[in-house]
């Protein structure tokens, strides 16, 4: 048995005080895989005093974060306190002092992820961070070493457990999603502010991540199209029930057909209920990783939560300690193919609109030429109702996002459209 | 970049042919993510002139497998031969020689992993075996590190794809079990002597593999209880149908309640259709892992074919390859915890079971009467028909097998009892 590895940690709010836990409870499993006993350093907060979730010597705490991160006798360093500063200066002094870094800070990574993973290289240390996408599942370390060996295709998943709580609610009890937010906010789904869940960025971040693992080329936060869920009606989803479908935000990192671009994006849409994906309820994640020669794979769990949270922080926590312990690293970003990553218009998807036409001969004939026009297939159409009350509901076959969003502007410019309702694109049931 | 890395090959079946294959077309991309080149040194076949399902360089041809493990220019082996001998003596010549080993045979993993992993720590050789269990799925790489700082207290999957599809057949058609295998055997899903597959042997051994490495105890084929699925018949699956259950083969390694010992085990059960297993079709697998922190995890993917498992082959490749370069090596076999593997009849399971009873009062009571005495509680009774084909259908609450197997015997001899028919475990919708 070496000597014991010592771990600073930075935040103890819901998944830091589930860390100390764990420390706590599995030391002697966690000394048996590691080949060496890991102790806690310390801990530094914002409030010495603040109730924590589970028992800290106070020794422990501090608020000098810079100076544990720096302290000679800290081996690893692990970031959950979220957001892009402090942390990123922390996780930089760490590295620069030698130390393994273990983060689960997805927006940081998103955003300014090459100055973390430049600073890795540079300082030969480790990085880690399974827990900054989909929560306990195993799906960064699967991608990046398990797939190291096939190509990845395509990457589709539900990634913020909030929002899919939200609809999930939306589509088994009718709820609005004002209605459905608050239930969530209640429950401790959503937060006060839950602009980074039903706006999608908290996907983004985790698809900008997901993506450059995939495809081994950067993708930060902003190179994502990024829809949120707050114009989803009740109507909405009644409408996608009717038709057999379930509305989700979906992440999707996306070879080009030719496979020389990507496309990243993160939107509702509607998937058919015979999907695996349209089975996720509540607050799970589930991940679809195509690949290949391997196929279709699902990864499936709980996407967030202390506990959870902290089991993927404590996988890394055992790697880094191993590493340290043969004086040797876990893989470094892989960057090499460098893809392009194109514009949402670029992106292949389906689309699904409702229109409200008038009922007269020839309607559906000169519908159907506007689609030809920009050279969109239509896949079904069924017309409902007649007279004033005419709809239309058509679902396209696929074409790029540019081709779908310009036939609907047509369509919205045509007289005999009295209005364009319930536009949402479609995922996830026809093969490429 | 480093020199290239030479790989021998032990077989050119199903899917040594896509190994090859794999190695080729995506020459450039392995060399980026390892940072060598990879080239093929060899591959050792049986028969020289037999025609294959990749092109092969005729020079790397050779029924000498023995020289070809131990040549000096050969980094890693990958046996993909399968079965006991002569792959154990080759992969213990490739470590003795200082090769790195990539595997995928399960049979000799779960007969005899001891010498495996002996070897492999004494001659400090890599030893990467993804491709073992459930084909494409990552699924040994996430138990044994992603996990490795949580707790795990059950596995329970669908490891089998041959039987798997079988059992499918047989619920969505109302096939026999002999019509479905020969359905099986006509689209290549089931060999020709389907025996390993259709008595659980298989999965046997892969329930063995994944106990080994969810509770760091050493496990071996000879540990599992084993149950095939040759006695299913149209209607047990029938009958399942009615209560709302599926008929699967199941691999289910658990943790005793006090946590002291494990119970590994394959037999056929009952599943509710409203579990995530139920609605695993044709030949995919899937694999519930269930940890104290981290919640329930599913793993969903094709679980043999030759692409699918060549692709866990090539992630393999690639770590034991970077694993070369850097001068390090896996984490090895972990065995520390050494549990004791308890036999089958102290497994907590439930039991479903059809009596044909005699329609007189008092039946149900003394029926209630024998449970009691064997400390089993039933959870539901349904009384169908009436008169001379009066049936008690009853599902027990959780028990240990042995108390189940006891009722059951106790229900046979009595005389109001004329026949005990459907007896089959019933798994995933009870908590613990």
């Amino acid at each position: 048995m070496t000597k014991p590895l010592k771990i600073a940690l930075l935040g103890c709010g819901v998944v830091g005080s589930q860390v100390v836990r764990l420390l706590r409870e599995q030391e002697g499993d966690l000394a048996a895989r590691v080949g060496a006993p890991l102790e806690l350093a310390g801990v530094a907060v914002r409030k010495i005093g603040r109730k924590r979730d589970t028992e800290i010597d106070p020794e422990l705490l501090t608020t000098d974060a810079e100076s544990l991160v720096t302290r000679d006798d800290v081996d690893i360093v692990v970031e959950v306190i979220g957001g892009i500063e402090p942390a990123r200066s922390l996780i930089l002094s760490a590295m620069a002092s030698g130390k393994s870094v273990v983060t689960a800070n997805k927006a940081l990574l998103a955003e300014d992820g090459a100055t973390i993973h430049r600073a890795a290289r540079e300082n030969n240390a480790d990085l880690y961070f399974e827990a900054s996408v989909a929560g306990a599942i195993p799906l960064l370390r699967p991608l990046r070493e398990s797939m190291a060996g096939d190509r990845v295709q395509r990457v589709l998943g539900i990634v913020n457990g909030t929002t899919n709580y939200i609809l999930d609610k939306m589509d088994s009890t009718g709820a609005s999603f004002t209605d459905a937010l608050e239930e969530a906010q209640a429950l401790g789904y959503a937060e006060a502010d839950p602009t980074a869940d039903v706006e999608g960025f908290d996907a983004a971040a985790k698809a900008a991540i997901l993506a450059g693992i995939a495809f081994h080329t950067r993708v930060t936060a902003a190179d994502v199209y990024r829809e949120g869920i707050t114009e989803i009606t009740a109507a909405d989803v009644a409408s996608a029930e009717a038709m057999g479908y379930v509305i989700k935000l979906l992440a999707i990192c996306a070879r080009s057909d030719d496979g020389g671009s990507v496309g990243v994006r993160v939107h509702p849409a509607m998937i058919p209920r015979s999907h695996p994906l349209a089975g996720v309820r509540e607050a799970y994640n589930a991940v679809f990783v195509e690949a290949e020669s391997a196929g279709r794979l699902m990864f499936y769990g709980a996407g967030a939560g202390g506990a959870p949270t902290a089991s993927a922080v404590l996988g890394d926590i055992v790697a880094v300690a191993r590493n340290r312990i043969a004086n040797t690293r876990g893989p470094e970003e892989s960057t090499y193919a460098d893809l392009r990553v194109h514009p949402m218009g670029d992106s292949i998807t389906r689309c699904h609109v409702s229109l409200d036409v008038a009922d007269k001969p020839g309607v559906l004939a000169r519908v159907a030429e506007i689609f030809a026009k920009h050279d969109v297939s239509i896949q079904t159409v069924r017309q409902e109702g007649r007279g004033d009350d005419a709809q239309l509901v058509i679902v396209s076959h696929r074409a790029t996002d540019a081709a779908l969003q310009a036939t609907i502007g047509s369509l919205r410019e045509m007289d005999i459209v009295r209005a364009v309702a319930g536009v949402m694109r479609v995922e996830g049931d026809e093969a490429p």
